[in-house]
């Protein structure tokens, strides 16, 4: 009996491995994806999606105050927790099923198991062994339980037990590094639970500019969310309904009464792949990987929250490491430019940052310039109220290269694809000065931003 | 007594006038700037910035049904007018004090009064000659009377009687050809005012993509606004309270009761310019300008809605030629490019169309490659329930440089910058394709426009 040959078999069938498979098989190869959970991963299922969809909620609640700013009037807003869960796991279900239909489409074989490397090109899956030519390692990241004393308590949880709830807890404390928190912290706060943000580090978002994290700091705040940097869980006790927790932060040590403490620290999944029979180290915290998606070791190619800390799990990088490593597997010659990937916060207002913040053109020896424009001297940010708002532009004094541009206002979500085009397009300042955003946009901005930068704004006082 | 001699003025102080002032004064010149009403002319006093004010609250109020699916209960919602109103228009005041601002911190005389050319290189304003090097027309556009019967009754109004009422009235019947008068539907509708959108045209928004054109046709059906095509008013008659309007269209000839007709008819203000003193002429519909902005007489520079008809007057478009004008006029080597100019709706959905629609570049003799990605298969789209959206890319297919973009959805006025920039810098499909667009947004499907467009989309069914 003759054993198929997959050309490539992706393992993980997530934000990453579902394109990855696709663009396999768009440029012929033969494709089998094997998830052992839920097509879509974390990001559709448990991520991106749904807790996206809460934003998109939080942010129509924010925009009340607009609202009535503007003569609309609305009598008290009740929010009813479990519909809102209700319609984003339908949602989940559609876009579960889309998955299928585009796997199905594009004739890759679906198989639903835990895979497991047996030696180099096999792979065991529900007790059979699959043949590959080339794989694409895409198995994500998952949880870290944290290990303070009581962090085994019922009332100790991950993101997860949002989404299934049907009442939000009344007083949450939230902690860890990951961005994803902020946008937790708003959605809750605005929802009526009393919120408490804690971080290990030195500010929220401690790897970005300071024009933004100050900023996104002060409408938090204002909003009533109680934040804790440099904060440490000593212990976490049960007393009747209460969880009481002893936090040590910059403002010293403190006795906090919660009902929950949701934890986000999440690693490679790096276990149980059987890393060790094709030559990888699975004690590492991540798999390394060139700009080209390759290991360490010829035909394995690893993509996705599976090749970085925690600060590069982002799904868009995740699809597009997705889209280099099969075009790669396929033998073509494709690479990923670091740069154009965006960090990105769907809080109000959002956040979204590309390329480098002006501490790190530094550090990588160019020679700066660094350009700004409020969104509260925009037109379109005056009407909107964007009193916090700024655009962000940095870059190299020489060719006047744009290196990185940094959001924070309304649709910075989208207007990071200007970013994302000018850094790929190798944009200078010039080009972005002479682009005719239309007006009245949040966008003129970043014009405005890199004319900043040339020492030559035109609408700033 | 020796006169001043002004490097440039720049006759209009409105969103051309102001940037080239600005600019002009940047480049080293002594400027003059000249306005005979109000500085930030049309599109700051009676323009974009109150209607895109009046543009938000409708989007607000659109996005509680949005609220509504997602858990949120409102009660009914009151709308004051006249707070909205309120709020415009100390917008509006503090906006002018802002362009004030910039004229002085860039040292430029401001004149307040009507300039008229008296001869080459001599401005008369308020009984004093003013002496040039080169001058800048910027005088924009205005309202044209209609010329049916009743025409002249008080009933018939421009969009102007809407920025100074304190109620909305109950029924209204819009008549043009303006995209802006779409706008002005959905506001009104929204707003409670029974709504009657007429055109002279086969469609509304004519010359755009029909891909565009249909969706938002259907998105203010369905909401209530009735569309009449190859309308003319025949006449119109006061009834008591009622104004009765005979009305010619599509759908034959009939007689509809309402309370205003508002007519968004504009032409350029050429005249009492004085233009026949420098050889131009004052009867033709705009001053011919070339893509530096000369006009056909040396060192006289024409910007803005003064140099097009209504479907090119954009405010953005006015001040990308100031720039443009007043760099040529201090000595540069400037030019417009007409692709990169963005014809918007800030509708709910938002419509924005950049460069060539699929029909111009076939008849601009491309060989044509058009991909197209509809929001409702975008994940955030589908969240944010875009059943409409769609974005839609041209490309000539020897190069794959991208001619056109296209949208139809929420943002799709800051979208509209990734095609500005994507045009400006002449990027190709695999350009676009490839560019890793942040997840969930819409801009996403930007890329998979770009690669169904080259026959490869990922995510579509």
């Amino acid at each position: 009996m003759t054993e198929e040959i997959y050309d490539i078999i992706v393992l993980g069938g997530g934000a990453g491995g579902v394109p990855a498979a696709i663009r396999a098989a768009q440029l012929g190869g033969k494709v089998a994806v094997i998830e052992s959970k839920d097509f879509g991963g974390q990001c559709m299922n448990r991520g991106c999606i749904p807790f996206g969809h809460m934003m998109v909620a939080s942010n129509i609640v924010g925009s009340l105050s607009l609202g009535k700013d503007m003569g609309l009037q609305f009598n008290e807003v009740s929010k009813d927790y479990s519909a809102l869960v209700k319609r984003q796991n339908e949602l989940i279900v559609f876009m579960r099923q889309g998955v299928r239909g585009m796997l199905s489409k594009n004739k890759i074989e679906v198989i639903e198991g835990r895979g497991r490397i047996a030696k180099k090109g096999n792979v065991e899956v529900n007790g059979k062994n699959l043949l590959y030519k080339k794989i694409i390692l895409a198995t994500g990241a998952q949880w870290l339980q944290p290990e303070f004393p009581g962090a085994n308590l019922e009332e100790v949880v991950n993101t997860d037990s949002l989404l299934t709830a049907d009442i939000l807890p009344k007083r949450v404390l939230l902690f860890g590094r990951s961005p994803w928190l902020i946008e937790i912290a708003q959605f809750l706060n605005r929802f009526g639970t009393h919120t408490i943000l804690t971080t290990q580090e030195d500010t929220i978002l401690s790897d970005e500019s300071k024009t933004i994290t100050t900023r996104l700091r002060k409408v938090l705040k204002i909003e009533g969310i109680v934040i804790k940097t440099q904060a440490e869980i000593l212990n976490a006790t049960r007393k009747g309904d209460d969880l009481t927790v002893d936090l040590n932060s910059k403002d010293g040590r403190e006795t906090l009464v919660v009902d929950r403490v949701i934890t986000i620290e999440r690693a490679a999944a790096l276990k149980d792949l059987g890393l060790k029979s094709i030559k990888l180290d699975e004690d590492s915290e991540y798999i390394a990987v060139n700009n080209k998606m390759e290991t360490g070791t010829k035909g394995v190619y690893a993509i996705g929250d599976l090749t970085g800390l925690q600060s590069q799990h982002y799904s868009h990088l995740a699809s597009e490491m997705g889209i280099i490593a099969a075009e790669n597997a396929m033998g073509k010659d494709a690479s990923l430019n670091p740069r154009t990937s965006t960090r990105i916060l769907f809080t109000q207002p959002e956040v979204a940052c590309v390329g480098l913040t002006p501490k790190e053109a530094k550090n990588a020896g160019y020679d700066v310039m660094v350009g700004a424009a409020p969104l509260s001297m925009n037109p379109f940010g005056m009407i909107i109220a964007e009193n916090e708002g700024i655009v962000e532009v940095v870059a190299e004094k020489r060719h006047g290269e744009v290196l990185g541009v940094h959001f924070i206002g309304t649709a910075a979500s989208e207007m990071a694809g200007q970013a994302v085009l000018a850094i790929q397009m190798e944009a200078t300042l010039d080009d972005l000065a002479r682009a005719p955003f239309p007006h009245p946009t949040l966008s003129e901005s970043l014009a405005e931003a890199a004319r900043d930068a040339l020492g030559k704004p035109i609408y700033l006082p």
